[in-house]
């Protein structure tokens, strides 16, 4: 069997010019990064604002397990398959972090013949943006320290820094560090950590920001710690918002890029889905809404967490809702949160299937409950036996959804054909009629119960003696009525990442809230929540090399 | 006056394929980075491989003052003259690193009429390089890391890691830092630092390599740090040399951008001239050479440092010796050699003016025992007065030399006129007859010893304790053949940076031997070499931002 790089490379790109012809833009709308990247800059963006909205389809997925669900490549399929029967259709996409690529993935660009390309730049330095939003935010971090060593003008307590430094890299070794040692010419010694780039709040800045001013706007707002009075510090009391915006001035342009079908793809910015909103830049999306009368887009881990950041979070920017939602889910998956271990997937168990559809129920209910159309595609495996097929299918139907299966990793653009189908029958038959499950004007507190029930179906909300403190305290700097971000485990509806399935009757603690004021929400954390990977045993670095000719290998 | 950025702002800039095509290279050749950058493959060079080298100038000035010298200035504009004068010129430089651009400096892309441009993006982002060397360099240690905490096979002594983090800011508070807090599962506790990026190993390699196998050998050469046995530990014992140069493999290509005038300008590496070599990468050199009659280039900080590493470490990866020198002096740095204080600057002082040309005719005098022909270049300020310059010009006429004015500044190619014609009557008159001033066979010490003597002038050198045991480890370990690299202040001859001018009898310590195997050479330290430098009260940064169409604002 072909690896994703060995078929990526058998792929003869169009020139991006080519692909974005298919879509109505110009070479003048363009700015090349080499033959097959591309960024679309502001005036670009500013002509199509006249262009009518496509209908908007998000993809998500249950709740992500070993088994693997490939959401991605659903997303890509089937947007090649939704071109393929006559649809002109365009895909969002978040853009990867080497962190991962180097760790565990080797790559994060769909896989088999649903993948975006060229593979090896995307997963690599791309066009850059993940370097700039370090960069910013490092940046940042060095303006904010040299204040407190020339001085601190601003009073600002080293003890109370909530801002921490980046690297787009899996490094366990930096989250936990003192800095500033050496004695007084080498700065204030202090508690520090480094997170992955992909959970800078800059990142979810640049996926939320409308345009430069916006940025800028954003990027002022900051909270990076407070005074010894308690009082918050922003990055607008540093006057260092211009700069950081500088700093910016082209990451925040979406990226086109192409599928192996040579379908319009925006790949554009990469929020992590726990401490931030998981899904693909607000611009890039947009821009994707005015070129195609389709767009296929994607939020982060299970619908949980990326779809209702997408919807709660995501779609007040954005200014445009989903006109279908498509659930993944893979049989594989489903026997996981009915029971079954990881070496035993390849044994029918029909059982397991049937409580572990649980799961997917859930997020079926959950997706409806916002007023959306839903579709859920089963990502076939060779392992799936004809009867468990045959009960999933039967287990949608009586959920009364239309479901479909899709073999878009082996075939592509014809294995998603049968989904685009139901898919484009959906949108049609079905208007979304979307609402959203709580209003802005309640408190903090309330939001948290109402994801927690409505989305997670969990009997109550403990929050720590910190949370409830910081709960009046952010009531007292009017930041109450921002949304909620929840910081949870991915693995179950519950924020114990062991309680797979549809767990029952669970309370949900908060730890902390994290004011995120540039990307506009307050984070609240549950359990652990990872903000910067470690290293496996064995990285997928190890494999990596780069032949004479310069090509990639070991990325897959 | 008008700013450098208004100035490059005003600018119709060529596309670059038109800079290209004027020295006869095609759009097949160059990957596009946007309209005005682009980088050449390694296909276009082993093309031009077959071209004969043109001939080379090599810029360098006095020790540096807070006066200003305006090295680079003069570079560019030396190359616009020279092509107004009818010599197809080609100008390879080094690429600015954002910790001085948004420190002191603002910008590092010559000034006034003498500019590489598109300066905003040259000074920002520019191609990523800096960027993936940064990622290259930390990625290392993040697995250098994960090696240790899994079970450390190679029995690596943590305390004993010589391998350091990098960014590319200005960051003070992460000089000297902890890392590997918070107990078993976060690594492994241990003292680190950070150095700026410029000041990393890879960098050094990313600019001496002769290609993408030599970018692996190097790469896998790097010693990280030794065991508990004391033996040294490389990059390719962990098995990820080729992940690094996966992660390297755009950055190592020459970048292609254009001066005010169109001149072609190869922009590309910049490692630091104290720890490292302090001149632009072989790879673009040599291009240039393929494509120009003549190439001007520059060396970091003054000839004892920047020049000297340009002839004894990078002339033997180049293959290709200059084929004259062009030293830079103003007549306000001389003065402040002479003893003036900057306050003082704008009165005459010629009995300072004399006085401070000791240092000069020291550099006049070390280049020409290379063998090579030298030109001085008075780079002029409106303060100069006529007796100033009546007497420096005759100064240098005692001392045998060319000299010429330049007004590239202000009046970019026209400005440079004069001394692009001094330069080319030099070349055809005097035929450079380089010869090395050690021989790789005799010892570190030795070299050391050499380099003291005969650059900086100075009496004796003293090894520390530490220095004197390092001798006998490195020539055990068969070290004791690379070049030396000096790492030395470079305001001074001596490793004294208040003792300005020509400082005699002087003793210089080495403190410390670094072993920098990828890059090929054993730096030597003397006295504080600062690898990360701090921001100052009132930052560049503060003053840096950006208008709604996108325009920076702020570089200067």
């Amino acid at each position: 069997m072909k690896t994703d790089i060995e078929i990526s490379q058998e792929v003869e790109l169009q020139p991006i010019q080519k692909v974005a012809e298919s879509v109505d833009l110009g070479l003048e709308d363009l700015e090349l990064y080499g033959n097959y990247k591309a960024k679309i800059d502001f005036p670009s963006m500013k002509r199509l604002e006249k262009n009518e909205d496509g209908k908007l389809i998000l993809v998500t997925s249950i709740n992500p397990t070993p088994a693997g669900e490939g959401k991605s490549t659903v997303t890509i399929g089937l947007g090649d398959a939704l071109n393929r029967i006559g649809k002109r259709t365009v895909i969002a996409l978040r853009e990867p972090s080497l962190g991962p690529v180097m760790g565990i993935k080797g790559g994060a660009t769909g896989g088999g013949y649903a993948q975006v390309l060229p593979m090896e730049d995307i997963n690599l330095h791309f066009t850059g943006d993940m370097h700039a939003i370090t960069t910013a935010n490092n940046a940042l971090s060095a303006l904010l320290d040299n204040h407190i060593q020339q001085g601190n003008e601003l009073n600002i307590d080293a003890r109370r820094i909530i801002w921490k430094r980046v690297v787009d890299l899996n490094d366990r070794e930096l989250r936990q560090v003192i800095v500033g040692l050496g004695g007084p010419i080498q700065g204030v010694p202090r508690e520090d950590g480094f997170d992955i780039t992909v959970a800078s709040e800059i990142m979810a800045i640049l996926c939320l920001a409308s345009g430069l001013e916006d940025l800028k706007l954003r990027l002022g707002n900051i909270v990076v710690g407070y005074t010894f009075d308690r009082e918050p510090v922003t990055v607008s009391d540093l006057e260092i918002q211009g700069a950081l915006a500088l700093l910016l001035k082209d990451a925040i342009k979406p990226n086109l890029v192409q599928t192996i079908y040579g379908t319009a793809a925006l790949v554009h910015g990469g929020p992590f889905a726990n401490i931030a909103h998981g899904c693909n830049s607000v611009l890039a999306t947009k821009t994707a809404l005015k070129l195609g009368d389709y767009v296929v887009t994607e939020a982060g881990f299970g619908a949980d967490l990326g779809a209702e950041k997408f919807l709660d979070i995501k779609v007040p920017n954005l200014k445009k809702s989903p006109d279908a939602v498509v659930i993944v889910a893979t049989i594989r998956a489903l026997k996981m949160h009915g029971g079954v271990a990881k070496n035993e997937l390849n044994t029918e168990n029909v059982f397991a299937l049937k409580k572990g559809f649980a799961n997917l129920k859930k997020h079926i209910e959950n997706m409806e409950s916002y007023g959306l159309p839903v579709v859920v595609a089963i990502n076939e495996f060779v392992t799936d036996t004809k009867k468990e097929v045959e009960i999933l299918l039967e287990l949608c139907e009586e959920a009364g959804v239309p479901v479909e299966l899709t073999q878009v990793w082996e075939k592509g653009a014809e294995g998603g054909e049968a989904l685009a189908k139901t898919v484009i029958e959906t949108i049609e038959k079905q208007i979304a009629d979307f609402r959203t499950i709580y209003s802005m004007g309640i408190g903090l507190g309330e939001k948290i119960e109402t994801i927690v029930q409505k989305i997670y179906g969990g009997k109550e909300v403990v929050f720590s003696p910190k949370a409830q403190k910081q709960l009046e305290t952010f009531t007292k700097y009017g930041w109450d009525r921002l949304p909620v971000c929840m910081a949870k485990t991915q693995y179950s509806l519950s924020d114990d990442p062991t309680k797979l399935g549809k767990p029952e009757n669970f309370t949900v603690t908060i730890r902390e809230l994290v004011p995120k004021l540039g990307a506009g929400f307050v984070v609240a954390l549950t359990g652990d929540v990872m903000t910067m990977p470690g290293l496996p045993k064995k990285p997928a670095a190890l494999n990596m090399d780069i032949d004479k000719d310069g090509h990639a290998i070991g990325l897959f």
